[in-house]
């Protein structure tokens, strides 16, 4: 596996994915029938964000496998609280368990602190979504809060949404992997 | 005062009353430099979504006075979310204290009470904005969380922002209003 930067040709590999997860209806609140250019507005952020991609194989020279995983990071909001990064991840049904998102979040989290964010902001962390919620806790965020019903869950039902938060820029929880 | 739903041609009163807002700084985490254009698109929210405005005045056929405030309303996320409001309201200094936040927010609940939404979240309300958190527990909102320095207040320096909440539906807390 190799991380990198996303370019406007990863679109392809990219929007696939995004559909598979969001149709599967159990962690994404995004329309299901968007556009390949409506889910690059949505998810290829522009600077001063960042959008990265996970493929297998060591990287362009030693050739590119399948596309694993992809995120997005940048600030949570605008102006005033342009301090806090926010971050979203996706990692594709057949590479689900291998570490993608784990490896994912430790490249976010060393981006946002290099870029000087005072920390890490999650809006809607399915709160079925246990895969998602022990990564993120093993990373150092905790739940502030859960929004009482307010995910759809395909198999679970009206479930909540965790916001969840983590400080950054001390200590980082991420170089506990070496 | 009289509220209804804000036009086109409202732009130029709102722009004036957003900048002043956010160029106070103590309330609302968004850019200072915005276009009229960029202003419309943040806040004139088109449907499901809906902005209205607050006039001094009886009404168009009665005269209609100065703009004393805005709101916008819709859904907090799309897809699997889109059951769980969200809402925005200005109040122009010249208006302040005189309950036009009040009469914003009760029409915007009724709104999304006949509309059919389970519940509205307010994502980002600054904490030492005492007036906002005041009104809106009136209201029957609740804090769920507090999202430790995520806004910089001109006034306050780095301080909190609430995540409120409150189901809708059921007997509805303006009601007591009369």
């Amino acid at each position: 596996m190799h991380i990198r930067d996303a370019t406007p040709a990863d679109l392809a590999a990219i929007a696939p994915i995004f559909r598979d997860i969001v149709a599967a209806g159990d962690t994404y609140a995004y329309p299901e029938d968007l556009t390949d250019e409506q889910i690059a507005a949505l998810w290829m952020e522009p600077p001063p964000g960042r959008c990265i991609v996970a493929y297998a194989g060591d990287g362009p020279d030693g050739g590119e496998g399948a596309l694993l995983g992809t995120a997005k990071a940048g600030p949570n909001r605008p102006g005033r609280g342009d301090h806090i990064a926010t971050a979203s991840f996706m990692v594709s049904s057949a590479a689900q368990g291998q570490g993608v998102g784990k490896a994912l979040a430790e490249e976010v989290l060393r981006w946002a602190t290099d870029a000087g964010y005072a920390g890490m902001q999650f809006n809607a962390v399915v709160e079925t979504n246990m895969a998602a919620v022990t990564l993120w806790q093993q990373l150092g965020f905790r739940i502030l809060a859960t929004v009482p019903g307010a995910f759809r869950s395909r198999h679970h039902g009206p479930v909540g949404l965790h916001v969840m938060f983590r400080e950054l820029g001390g200590p980082s929880a991420e170089s506990t992997s070496g």
